[in-house]
């Protein structure tokens, strides 16, 4: 397909600024932009690639000015990150679902099915699971007994969802996912442990996404739960009797131990870990590889491990790095009082 | 099914304080209890709930004593925790587990398979293994060649053992992790790396239990050996010709790189990395995120990044978030020896 | 199958210093060595087990001298560790390979496959995919939609590899692995988020490994890229449109994240973190768990987090574990100082 810039900008209730006849067929980042594709300037950090971009033409926020002449045509918009993003999600629904049953696939008797279903070959729909209109089971996942699964979720292949579990509407799983497997719970008994079963399940809200090869364990007793709108990376670990909070997003590699409260609209950076029984509270951020030991105040943004108010952290980092000065200052300071008292 | 309180007091060898006749027919968190459920309180941080919660039974600790009044009744017995371990185990056994061979899965025309086994759908055993009486093999696992597993073990979905890997009885591996994979060898050469072959195997030994997507890599030559008892979390990494010791317990995102020992009865934390080549002696114990980078003596409690004692690692950390006061009263205290000298 | 020293020395261009008659019929560790095996001794801090070890021949590299009397048969070669390496390629390569489809797997109908391929049970191979000759792809595995697999490369049982990426020649993928998953991007909108599709795919280019259960995300424009000779240990994470560049080798639970571009001959301790959006230089060593926040310069080594030189990074952690003797110093000397204005 090829638009116009001027069909673009109309589109995205955007003004044009140079040739508004210059056709796109495809989109490219802007440091890596071709003739006749379409590319975005939002962070400044990549505001250099402007000037010397082959991209036709660049969706930029209303506020930007070039400093210099730029060789490509521009659409101002509201905000080119939000554009960029509505034009990918006009482009990404063009491409074709899959859609249908294949063969093989393992659908017990009296699994419920909804409407338009697609079901991949090797997938596995265990005694009593109902699944939802519009679904989308990859090849190859596996959905245990009892699980519900609500409308116009995505499963990607390889999955694995344990029995009685409960998945939301509008979901997206990505590939390997393990969803359900046993808390990690022992009672020490001599030398050896012994298991405590994990006999609750886990509940995931609707508008969750959650990438690859993350786990989300089952409740030892009532329900490990994902809140609506949550976002999860590649590789995450949610530990039994979890709460994550509504819309709160966590970056690959997160690990959040048993029992702990997530709030809502947390920000937390990749590889950070969060020790059990605590109570994270709203609008916290928290940077990479952050190791949280107790509570957190609303609104906090925290860094280290353990992990204190950020700012505060990163002037103790700085003069970290001064140790050896600092030494050296002390062993000088030493100096100067014997000196002194040898006067006296 | 229901139970009285003072059947489950003589159940579990408790005593009842409050209504013996009350009845209760399934377990509940003591800080989400409801009516007719069966709560517990071992963590004397939720001691608070016992006064508010809406359970009509909890299991307390035998020297647990009321600041004020319980609006439930309570069963007094020696440990609570494992009191109701024990209570979830009975309620666990009773839930059916699955049997029988699902069709179609792939067992090679050579496998030993023991009695009442469960081979899900999709299931793949490869020639020449050697499968244990009572074993659970769930759907889409891979068995490689001459893998022997022993009986009564739990295989969840999706979990890929490769060849020559052999697995313990009563062991509990969860779904979507990887056994026996290549370790991560390689020869420099030029500006190139050649593979080193791992042609060795991975050793479980009975008892053990590995959480989900976990990966636990082949020896080069011998074997890697996780040693009974052992119980491994969540995204666990363990390298090639690792060994872990009996009962030792690591929480999710741990790593161990290659060729290091472990010892028994160790404990870590979450995100703990262990550099290769080291021996961590026999009860060790490991804050989480821990990073060690030499040998650790029997016993040792540590922390940090390279790590070292944890009681002396919050005392440096302590003055770590008091660098900026200190870099005050240094200069404070040059400024003084300043005003001596100019005295003098 | 039996060698005589003789004859391994002669096929490793080495010298036998003890009996050349002696026959090995297996290979060991030198710290495990048994009879009729060979070891090797490449490591100085295994160097004491060659005065004890059991194993009837041992490679040494040419400069090794005991400094006692050792009971084994040596054979000197240019590099021990490179010998044991081609001997075990030798040993691998002797090892059948699964060749043929096994049914049941699923092939698209226009799916173009070279010659002597390898299909395991429950594979499947979605529309329009292209593999190259003498591809193994195991039970399990998942190839999405116009996927292109080069020749000789091995795809170990359960990866999934979505639609439209592209793995090169002579490349292995172990098991669980997840090629081309979504990655995360997400516009704010509101209070909640919006998807941003991720429409852009994953190139992986020749002689790559990549270890089990890995994620390697697909860009959301143009490709996220591992150039060729790159090896990526078990659970790596890579983010969209992040750069791996030649022969660049990360170890365990390593995190990339969005859009950073590593350079070539890089090497990564486990559990490294690199935040966004970064330029990591040619030949950069990064210690494990150090978190980098900032681009670096070529052939630097760095520890910390935020990580900076890691000779630098050593001195000061030598000083913040002596923080109390500096705090005690400090005291100290404010009460000397005390003392002198006194006098005065």
């Amino acid at each position: 397909m090829e638009f116009k810039a001027k069909d673009i900008a109309a589109l995205l209730n955007g003004v044009v600024v140079g040739d508004p006849e210059v056709i796109v067929n495809n989109v490219s980042k802007i440091e890596e932009g071709k003739p006749h594709t379409l590319a975005f300037l939002a962070n400044p950090k990549y505001e250099h690639y402007i000037y010397t971009t082959a991209a036709s033409v660049v969706l930029v926020n209303q506020d930007f000015s070039p400093v210099k002449e730029v060789p490509c045509t521009m659409i101002r918009v509201a905000s080119a990150y939000e554009a960029i993003a509505a034009l990918l999600r006009m482009y990404d629904s063009m491409r074709k679902r899959p859609t249908g049953i294949e063969q093989p696939s393992y659908i017990a008797s009296d699994v419920t099915m909804g409407e338009t279903p697609y079901v991949g070959a090797f997938a596995y729909i265990g005694k009593g699971a109902q699944i939802g209109h519009d679904v989308k089971i990859y090849p190859q996942v596996y959905i245990g007994e009892g699980v519900v699964i609500g409308d116009r979720t995505t499963i990607y292949a390889g999955v694995k969802i344990y029995h009685g579990c409960v998945i939301g509407k509008d979901c997206t799983i990505h590939a390997g996912t393990v969803i359900g497997a046993d808390g990690f719970g022992f009672a020490p008994s001599g030398d050896n442990y012994d298991k405590v079963p994990q006999i609750g399940n886990v509940v995931i809200e609707d508008n969750v996404e959650i990438g690859a090869n993350a786990c989300i364990d089952r409740a030892t007793m009532g329900s490990t739960r994902i809140r609506k709108g949550v976002k999860l990376d590649n590789l995450v670990q949610i530990a039994h009797n979890v709460v994550v909070g509504e819309n709160t997003v966590m970056a690959a590699q997160c690990g959040v131990a048993g029992t702990t409260k997530v709030g809502s609209h947390c920000m937390f950076g990749g590889q950070v870990g969060i020790a059990g029984h605590l109570k994270i509270e709203d609008r916290t951020m928290l940077a990479a590889q952050t190791g949280v030991t107790n509570d957190v105040p609303a609104g906090s943004i925290y860094m280290g491990a353990p992990a204190f108010d950020a700012a505060k952290y990163r002037k103790c980092y700085v003069l970290f790095r001064k140790l050896p000065d600092l030494y050296g200052q002390l062993r000088e300071l030493e100096k100067e009082i014997q000196t002194l008292k040898l006067k006296q």
